[in-house]
């Protein structure tokens, strides 16, 4: 069988862009991010008050964030930059949580102007936060499980993680934040990335619901919320299996009832922070074949490089490849479709059956939407692409513009030279 | 027995940096590049009109490559913005070689305005070049051994690399320029990067040297230069010996007067293209420990993150770290030294002995003179750091100013949110 992956876009609305801005640009399509965000809310509109901090990281564009705004969801920070994009994304106070680590006071300070949800990674920061801009009147920490849980491949075992406060320093964290005043408390994990078995999610739901009881008895507190981080992957394969939110959200509901209903416990905010899941499958790099070279490999040049989507490059990520106007010809060629950067793994796909590919034919790369414009480099005097928005009602929406040369020489001062 | 790695500055220097400047930031030791740029020239002195092109991918700060002139270097070149910056530090003409593969017409235009040497990477640029800017006087090509010569564990084996021509286009490639009015003529290859072997760039010369013969022989054609490429590796850990270059000269030599002089071939210029070997070891992270953090491991959390130093987190590289004014304290912590980014592979060393360190301490981060600044993204929201030039005379120069959330912005335009 022949698996492929359909694009919300043809080559017609391609040349439309490529009429007013050439190759290569990434395409988002709003359509596609909010009807999967609309999927996630009726998973959990059972949840009391739930709510998804979009990872502002994923994708750092404030008109997608502004989408998430839109669709109700909040915004994941954990820098300073991020927190003053979702302030210009129109994401206002609790709306915004503030995940860091090695902080800084000037995002604490930043954080708690906007109003935001300071989410401690370290008891130290109790003090920190305390000494430097007062502790306030929400506070979250969030969990590392250590050798209780294991990780999932890609964020590795959580023992290694320089993340959170292990179980010992909650009880602890949480009993000095009360005595110091703090009136709500959240509590919050991260061990997964682009994890796309579902039970894992679950697990992790089970694990913090059971911690909750115990921190809720033992320190005398009720929780607020619970936020049980992202790391929900995408099918970046035609063949992987997206994962099955409406059963996560099903086995959540059930341990929610088991482990907080049923226990007397107050009304827990069910949280997510997922960045890839909302973004990830609707993002699309664009990019031309400038170059064929046949020698001990035949190889597919693109205007687009590992500046643009780092993914392939790093991980050895697969990333889906459509011909746009050659979707329906048998993929009889072997190829290595490579970026111009001055690096071997400057690849985009290795060894990749695609249809025979001419010098001008457009490129599509799929899944590009999370964790690519947001990685890209100017390594190499590589400049960043454009970014546009394929809005729904069809129209087309420059979201970001194109790196220049000056912007690549904005840090120098050549009259000292 | 207590390995370690000195600095060419005190706490002192530092201190006087800090006190116009905060943490984290990159300085240079000016006088370690000349010293090592004028062994460089003296251990070739043997090789008629020598020359290293500096890899500015290495070190993309003008200030930098406008030392390198100084020191009678050029500028080796593979993008744009990289032609434009070597233009920027004076670097003229054939002192610029650009060495771009996949290259769009724009690279040769400017390459050719400047009078740059064209290093072809694949055959069809014959035509390409010519149809679009017409062939220039002096032509060279990239070779790929292929499965004629393993590469280095780094670059990986040739046969897999997207770079240059196979030898037997080489044989037709050099006809077709010479056809079409060519007059000069040179010969490159790269396959290694970050090699300690002083073998390995011998046997690349006697490959180049041999061809060049073939080559000149079945053709009727004299080669003007070949350039043997880059790939020289650093001792990045206290314990690894540093390339002998005066033997790798020597016996590059040896194989020069065998394989050139010995059948009679005119003189050939030498050139490299090394960026590691003359920026590498004088460039030196400086960064605040912000953080002390124990969890399951200690951790102390630093200003500086993966996106002023990627190689830790890339490709688990190891650099040296000391900290300030603590050189002669014995090592009897174990820390994995940590940057703020929301990756957990964000961490400069993993169970790294020092020093007891405390917040406030200044950690040095050796090595980082290539590769460093250069590879430096804006992921999470992250602003790159400034760089400083610690000048022969002892005095401090800016050389580049830190990002701000202004340049984190620049390529948007909030006015159509």
């Amino acid at each position: 069988m022949h698996l492929t992956k359909t694009l919300p876009f043809d080559k017609k609305k391609i040349d439309e862009i490529i009429k007013i801005h050439p190759t290569p640009f990434h395409v988002y399509d709003e359509k596609g991010i909010r009807d999967n965000a609309k999927r996630l809310t009726e998973a959990f509109s059972w949840a009391p008050g739930f709510r998804e901090y979009f990872a502002v990281k994923a994708n750092p564009n404030p008109y997608i964030v502004k989408v998430m705004r839109e669709e109700g969801f909040g915004a994941d920070c954990s820098s300073l930059p991020e927190l003053m994009l979702a302030e210009k994304a129109g994401i206002k106070g609790e709306m915004i949580m503030l995940t860091s680590n090695d902080t800084p006071v000037s995002e604490f300070e930043y954080a708690k102007k906007l109003g935001a949800i300071l989410n401690l990674d370290d008891i130290t920061h109790i003090d920190f936060v305390d000494s430097n801009i007062g502790l306030p009147e929400v506070i979250s920490f969030r969990y590392n499980p250590g050798p209780l849980k294991g990780g999932n491949a890609i964020i590795g075992v959580p023992e290694e993680a320089k993340y959170g406060l292990t179980r010992d320093q909650l009880f602890d964290a949480y009993k000095i934040v009360k005595q110091r005043g703090v009136k709500r408390f959240g509590l919050h994990t991260m061990i997964a990335s682009n994890e796309l078995n579902a039970d894992y999610f679950v697990d992790t739901a089970e694990i913090l619901f059971d911690l909750v009881c115990d921190l809720s008895k033992t320190i005398g507190i009720d929780f607020e919320f619970v936020n049980l981080g992202g790391g929900f992957g995408i099918p970046y394969r035609p063949g992987d299996k997206p994962l099955d939110l409406e059963y996560i959200s099903e086995k959540i509901h059930e341990a929610y009832k088991e482990k907080i209903e049923s226990r007397g416990l107050k009304p827990l905010r069910i949280c997510m922070e997922s960045g890839r899941l909302m973004t990830g499958p609707y993002g699309f790099l664009v990019t031309t074949a400038i170059h064929k070279k046949e020698i001990y490999k035949d190889y597919i040049g693109v205007d687009a490089c590992m500046a643009d989507l780092m993914r392939p490059a790093l991980y050895g990520a697969y990333h889906h490849i459509t011909v746009l106007g050659k979707e329906n010809e048998n993929q009889i060629k072997r190829y290595d479709v490579t970026g111009s950067l001055c690096e071997n793994n400057d690849k985009f796909a290795i060894d990749r059956m695609l249809p025979v590919i001419e010098r001008g034919d457009i490129l599509v790369m799929h899944d590009t939407g999370a964790h690519g414009y947001a990685m890209g480099f100017n390594y190499n005097g590589k400049l960043r692409s454009a970014e546009f928005l394929l809005k729904e009602d069809g129209s087309v929406q420059k979201i970001r513009r194109a790196e220049t040369v000056d912007d690549y020489f904005a840090t120098l001062d050549f009259s000292g030279m």
